[in-house]
């Protein structure tokens, strides 16, 4: 039997869990919500209905498990518990720090309601943070390094957009190869933040704003430029849609640890990843553990989980005999 | 509470084990035991018995969990069914093709008997085997890759040892450094056993022996070398205790694979390991698993498991509200 998913909010995300549902054949699109009038909204799979959130409450029964769509800053805080108390959820709740509070406010509504949950789904945190926790465990002594990069940052580039005279922009925060190579190489290096990461822009302005000026503002920008080698390109609408459109990202998480009697051996691990779309990541992760909540829910789960929470078996359709089969 | 560790068999595996339980002050060394006369193995932690294998069951109700260090050939297919009767046991079985009888034999035991089990356990099957499973349950559509090495295969080691003339010798598999950049361009080629991996050899003749006709019975030796290119070296055996006196090894496991709509965007997620000493890494991973045996024994689970599924909260010390608050 396929899992019904429910999809909240139509934006990139939306879109990348539609997308990612067509790939899996055991996953079912039951319906797509949204805030704006239904009429205006124009989704890729036929025979699927886009819904007002006002009825979402008639779905209660057509739907396992509601993947929440939206941003961290406003909309999951109030959506995630909300919607705990009508269905089993899932969301990338991604503001790190508020993850412990966001983790209770969903826990007590999915127990309270009898359903199950899953926040902070997606790659970081998610398979990143996955990758931290098993190295940890492994080499109990060790340092982590996690970079980012080559990737477009939408904070930074909305930080931009936001400067007197800028009509558009787009920031990649780009990993520093020598900081990779002296973790990877195992030296335990100490990194500030200049260290690691330098930052590209690319800037669109609007007629007659001052090019100097703008410059000076985005590398002074507290927290977003000033403690990072910001380089600055000017260039004009056609060049930025031309060559800017897409959403790449990626990353690196790696803990360099120590074993032995005496500490005489050294280990690498490294995981990394390459992503042309972010969003589609992001939501072929939700997916695949969209998935797994569906299945312990039938087996008696309830409450709030995150992905450490979640045996791996679970987030394939392969029974546990193919797994071992095929894959250990 | 600590969890209480017993190792079976004392070498490169339970030597490793001994060291990683030091290093993690919530494990507990109890007794290593062995088929050899004990007063004949010396161990590195003080205090801590060595005893015959003969009385093992005295130890029945002071051992967590047993950690069986025997080989994969002989040892194992029939110490972790026996043993699964006496305690919690959990092995780094790794001959692939044989995991399903094997996890059959161990499954029946530990239910029969009221015991967890967990085979296979360390990096390939373990590590390994779980990012093939991540990557393959995110991106439902794409392409597996898994290199080995650098590192020492034992078993190619010890098949040049057994050819006449040789006195010793280091065999070293070596990934194809062109087929890893071709699989992380996303370009999915289809290798063959040779573009993948070399095979380096250093060996030690025995005074007298033909060095030409051991190079040439090497290079033709069926499965083992003559599908790979492979390069013989001669050395003395002072160089090669010297200089091959390690057992490092790693490895690669790259998945490739495609979203979309149109499956327009490539993704490429990377996992990999560079490791001075195969056993010690194994062994890390081993006790980290055992720590989660011992928990989920007392939550009441019995039966074998393997790497895919345990939930990875139970590798660490750490609360679950630990880990949100720090690794997620």
């Amino acid at each position: 039997m396929s899992t019904r998913i429910g999809i909240m909010g139509y934006g990139n995300l939306g879109r990348g869990v539609e997308c990612a549902i067509k790939q899996n054949d055991d996953m079912e699109l039951v319906a797509v919500f949204t805030r704006r009038d239904p009429s205006t909204v124009t989704i890729l799979t036929e025979g699927v209905k886009v819904e007002s959130v006002d009825k979402v409450l008639d779905y209660q029964d057509k739907i396992d498990v509601m993947i929440l769509c939206g941003g961290s800053a406003t909309d999951l805080p109030n959506q995630t518990p909300e919607y705990a108390k009508y269905f089993n959820v899932i969301d990338s709740f991604d503001t790190h720090a508020r993850i412990p509070e966001h983790f209770d406010a969903v826990d007590k509504a999915a127990k309270e309601h009898d359903h199950l949950a899953c926040i902070s789904v997606g790659w970081d945190p998610g398979m990143f943070s996955l990758n931290r926790l098993y190295a940890n465990a492994i080499l109990s002594e060790g340092k982590d390094y996690t970079f980012w990069g080559k990737g477009v940052s939408q904070g930074h580039s909305d930080a931009i957009r936001r400067i007197e005279g800028v009509l558009d922009a787009r920031q990649y925060t780009i990993p520093v190869e020598e900081a990779l190579e002296a973790v990877r190489s195992g030296k335990n290096p100490e990194l500030t933040t200049r260290q690691k990461h330098t930052r590209e822009c690319f800037v669109v302005l609007k007629p007659g704003a001052d090019a100097a000026k703008v410059e000076e503002e985005i590398k002074t920008m507290p927290n977003y430029f000033d403690e990072y080698d910001t380089t600055v390109h000017f260039i004009s609408e056609e060049e930025l849609k031309r060559d800017h459109n897409g959403i790449p990202h990626g990353g690196f998480v790696i803990r360099s640890g120590v074993t032995g009697w005496n500490k005489e051996n050294k280990h690498i691990i490294e995981y990394n990843l390459k992503l042309d779309s972010n969003p589609e990541f992001t939501t072929s992760v939700l997916v695949c553990f969209a998935r797994a909540i569906d299945r312990m829910y039938k087996e008696g789960q309830r409450g709030c989980k995150t992905v450490f929470d979640i045996a791996p078996a679970y987030l394939t359709k392969l029974t546990s005999e193919e797994l071992r089969q095929t894959m250990l």
